[in-house]
């Protein structure tokens, strides 16, 4: 096919995530290699959010090509009830890279659905019906998933699931309270979040589910101390600590999971993307000893058909195999040091560029009209000029692919680029900042 | 690995859908070809379930693994927002199969998600909150789709999503009245899901959603007249009619989508297993072409990471074409009659067999403790002697892999099986059968 007739077919036929239809032009891709694309007319684009932050390791990994095609030969699929060498390997690597209180995996095809499955988990477990999770935040939009999210993605699943509670989080840039330090706020949200939990009835909640690291919505990065005082709130009342890590986990913040930053052991962790970086779907729960053991007796009331899909497993495989051959997070804070320095320089330089916050190489910069007001560059969850996306496609005509949230740039490329590669990228968007400076 | 090591590694390790997890036990498959599996002692079992009812063209598939090995070389994937061949390519495909109304295909990654997003934007597109599904019926787990769900594995998701509304369906088997014909069986439920339609408020009904053939709950079969009838209920209210053929499609009846058996055309399919047969995951849904002109000015607020992802599309195309080349239906009707023959035959023996029903490679043998009173061999909702377990763990001692589900037991072969190989097979299913008899 031709570009024309792949854009053409593709408008003409496939409905596009979170868009009017009208008008779309989407970029047809040819080859895809490291943190690189090209079009049909060998024009070159760097792909400087990972795609939808999954995938860490780049384009054309040999690693994972190999493993896959290893696999599709000897089959593709059987079903969860059979033993199958690759979906054991991994749920095995899986648990030797996380915390030692965890005990087994359920495997599923993304992220929503193993968000839906850990809110079923823990409701199974405790026998408790309300769950906790935070505004600003995207858990996937399937009706349980997306009854977690915190932002307008979850309107088109209201009237909402009874016991779905929502609480502030720690976005530190936007609170009015002057806190004198990431402890004091800290401690603030976190007796917040105790005293709602006993407005609602503590012995009700079965789970706080919250993003590490805020991803989409702005990488809000949790004040030292809030991620403990979490903790010790589930301790208190039994409740489950759900680590949503799909976008955080596997390297993306510099720590094999982002949790290992504030060192604290959630009770399940949810995974996805990182886990095979989407060259074959594939994402899961994690779950502590306890809970693990309960189902040993209790029936696991959870299934779809792919769960554990040998083709996805094995892919995974491959890659855990890849982030430790490369020593990933070593490289990872490397370059994720030259990112942040730089995204300060943005900042310092830009009028338009009111916070920047980065861990490892997930960052974002907030768009503002005025320094000293903070006023968002958009209004919130309404962008009717489209002006952020004017943005992003000026980034675009310069080559530099990602996207936009809210007022929000995101800035998460391939975990593989290197601060060469990074530090050429960054010029475009200092060209583009320059732009928007002059019309604010 | 040996088979020893899988088997440990992944009952270690694995969570394992729908069960208790003490005492799994499972078999590890070494390698698949066809309709037989073998395990690493190089035993031999027939796959009379399809796995999970979805790997239509058996395993070993060269079309579809060659379709993967070469995508993998080109790029596994990129995001929705890019045009992509294969992408583009299965959608034309499959609107070129379905009715002359449908319009536009969104993907998803399996059947449940199919379902959530069907319902969402069937409340998108009528500006309506209820949805009707049906008892017995299951489209999956996850929040929405189980809730859809009419059966007992909806229950660990309740306290319920607002707006959901369970109508009873035609299993005419156990119903008490005495219909004279399909027809006035079919008259009966349409006026009976009218008169319930008109108590809920005709008005606040976004859609119906249904199985075409109810699958895992029982093959239950529409009587003739009966999807006529509810596609004029919708056509009175304006209510989107959604047939869920992630079962159904793609050959497993006879006809390439369930519904063209009963001469209807729905507003949308749900789809998934059959369109790849599950070498890579992937589901979808087909709108109409209103329902896709709605969405030129009107924000689709639907996503997820791997909407049409590539290697999965690009096992779509190939398993297409496949179909098209075996002349997959005709086969299927072919082998059909003979598994019907067959089927009827049990019945005719066996006392333990109340009901059979079976269109193309779907059917089930419905077990009972008297074929006059009907009673089922195990009481609904809890088998907690694990009769049908016994009865599923003695066919597959004979190499027989299927699965159960109440008083249910489902034959759903590969859609590649031989006449030769279904009757060779169905020998075991009859020397089981004996031996229940022997036992009630």
């Amino acid at each position: 096919m031709t570009s024309e007739e792949v854009k053409t077919m593709q408008t003409n036929y496939v409905l596009q995530s979170w868009s009017k239809q009208k008008g779309l032009n989407p970029i047809a891709i040819k080859r895809a290699e490291g943190i690189y694309m090209w079009d049909f007319d060998d024009k070159k684009y760097s792909d400087m959010s990972a795609q939808l932050v999954n995938l860490n390791v780049g384009h054309g990994n040999r690693y994972i090509i190999d493993a896959i095609k290893e696999q599709a030969e000897q089959y593709c699929y059987i079903s969860p009830s059979y033993g199958s060498e690759p979906r054991a390997e991994l749920a095995k690597m899986l648990i030797e890279r996380l915390p030692d209180n965890m005990g087994k995996v359920f495997f599923t095809n993304g992220g929503a659905d193993a968000n839906e499955n850990a809110i079923k988990m823990a409701r199974m477990y405790t026998g408790r019906d309300k769950i906790f999770s935070r505004y600003r935040s995207y858990h996937g939009s399937t009706f349980g998933a997306g009854n977690l999210t915190g932002e307008p993605r979850r309107y088109p699943l209201e009237p909402g699931i009874p016991g779905f509670v929502k609480f502030f989080d720690p976005y530190i840039y936007r609170e009015k309270i002057p806190f004198e330090s990431e402890e004091a706020a800290a401690e603030y949200y976190v007796d917040k979040l105790r005293e709602q939990i006993c407005y609602e009835g503590a012995a009700n909640v079965a789970a706080i589910v919250l993003e590490t690291v805020t991803g989409s919505n702005g990488i809000i990065i949790p004040p030292k101390g809030y991620l403990k005082g979490i903790r010790n709130i589930c301790d208190e009342f039994g409740i489950m600590l759900i680590c949503d890590e799909v976008m955080a986990g596997f390297g993306r913040t510099g720590k094999m999971f982002a949790f290992e930053n504030w060192d604290i052991k959630p009770d399940m962790v949810t995974f996805a993307k990182g886990v095979t970086c989407g060259y074959v779907q594939l994402g899961g729960v994690a779950v502590s000893k306890e809970i693990a053991a309960y189902f040993e007796d209790n029936t696991l009331l959870c299934g779809l058909t792919y769960s554990g899909h040998p083709l996805a497993c094995a892919a995974g495989v491959a890659c855990l195999k890849f982030y430790d051959d490369t020593n990933i997070l070593e490289k990872v804070n490397q370059v994720g040091k030259v990112l942040g320095e730089k995204l300060n320089e943005l900042k310092e330089k830009h009028d338009c560029v009111g916070d920047v916050r980065y861990i490892g190489l997930f960052s974002a910069i907030e768009l503002v009209k005025s320094k000293s007001t903070k006023e968002p560059l958009v209004p919130y969850g309404s962008d009717t000029a489209g002006i952020m996306k004017g943005i992003i496609g000026r980034l675009a005509k310069k080559g530099f692919m990602t996207y936009s949230h809210e007022n929000m740039i995101l800035i998460a490329p391939p975990l593989i680029i290197t601060a060469e590669q990074l530090v050429e990228e960054l010029i475009k968007v200092d060209e583009v900042l320059t732009e928007v400076d002059a019309e604010i």
